[in-house]
């Protein structure tokens, strides 16, 4: 079992009709994409054409932020508020197809752009999933 | 001249059609209202009355995380994207209206909760003058 | 392979004398280690006896956000500075040490104060084990 | 009287022998240096020789992120610890140091850069005298 899955299993009291196996997917996937697109940025300025990546040093600078924030909102629990989780999970979704698409645009020339596109992809997935089962 | 204006002054290309003066503010307000509900949040867990406060502590946190991401996002101009501004701007609102109602419940009792609803209106206000700009 | 080792992996340039193993682990330690702390944190919101725990809330955040910035910082490797690594660690680890023993005192009543304790312990390991690699 | 010290001031319990006027330079310090780093990282990439500047970007991200725990964990009085406070303290002022020499270097030829290294060492400075005043 994963620290998240833990988590929400030692969590003492009712979480309510969410659905956990998404909850948990998210939480994880969002904490992978920060800690990948910090590594895309920084691998993006060691590339000799940094120059040329300066838009995508920005773009996973953008995502990891917001992926770090969207983490953190959905580990709690405490007096939910489905408007909140929905408004960040809305801005996350869009900082991770933004970064995907950017990244997918040199995944050919730099395999951390191909890696980091591919874990955004997988982070964007798991906040529509979990969205569609927010009602 | 504030920190916040003097990096926006010295911002070595073109910032675009934005409004400066709406930008400097909104960075502002998300940075002050970041520590702001820090620290009402730990505040709140300081008071006799800790136990009725912990939907004020959730709602503090989750506006500090998502309000550090805003100010974080709108500091970066390289390779700007208005559909991420305009998502986390959303979610910005969103937070610091949650945070608004829930403080201003407790503000009557709490000092530091009155302080701390203000303090997220105006960041609201800031983050809602900025979008009306942005077309 | 984890999401950690392929940026290694894909990092475009040397990285030095490091000990990678230790680095990856490192770095997932102290992501995982900000996730669960954020988590309980949280889970001790909702315990019933919240207001004896505040102690505990505080310690988990702040080793939440030391976490935090020691994953984004050792995630980046241009331009790298042993001075500031160092310091990070230090930090992570005394921040780890704390919360690990205020999380202890409540393992066996909060097993998600079990779990956090456990995962701090981990983290704090992890960076002793790459401090030690430094030099 | 700004948000911080407002925040001091309604702070609901005893902040023990603190040198309240320390403290809330320090912190107010700790979020200007967090955005005035984030913005400079971004100026640097917006600079015809962004290629040359990399190591200034690594450094000012490092710096923000430090900067932005070390401003959250002082933002917290309950159930202080004072191991902690100093252990992010030492953190803050080497990113600070660190990121006040790279900019520094830069200041000649780039005004973010100059802004950037005096907001540094602000900083560092507010450390520095914190530090000095928690025996």
């Amino acid at each position: 079992m994963s620290h998240v899955e833990e988590m929400l299993r030692t969590y003492p009291a009712d979480l309510g009709d969410v659905d956990r196996a998404a909850l948990a997917r998210c939480i994880a996937e969002c904490f992978d994409c920060s800690q990948t697109c910090t590594a895309c940025a920084d691998a993006c300025l060691s590339e000799p054409s940094a120059a040329d990546l300066v838009k995508c040093v920005r773009t996973c600078l953008d995502c990891a932020d917001i992926c770090d924030a969207a983490g953190r909102v959905l580990s709690r629990h405490t007096g939910y508020d489905a408007n909140l989780t929905r408004a960040i999970l809305q801005a996350c979704m869009t900082a991770c197809r933004s970064c995907a698409d950017e990244c997918g645009q040199h995944a050919q020339m730099h395999e951390h752009c191909r890696v980091c596109a591919q874990t955004c992809r997988r982070c964007e997935q798991a906040c529509q999933e979990l969205m569609s089962t927010l009602g």
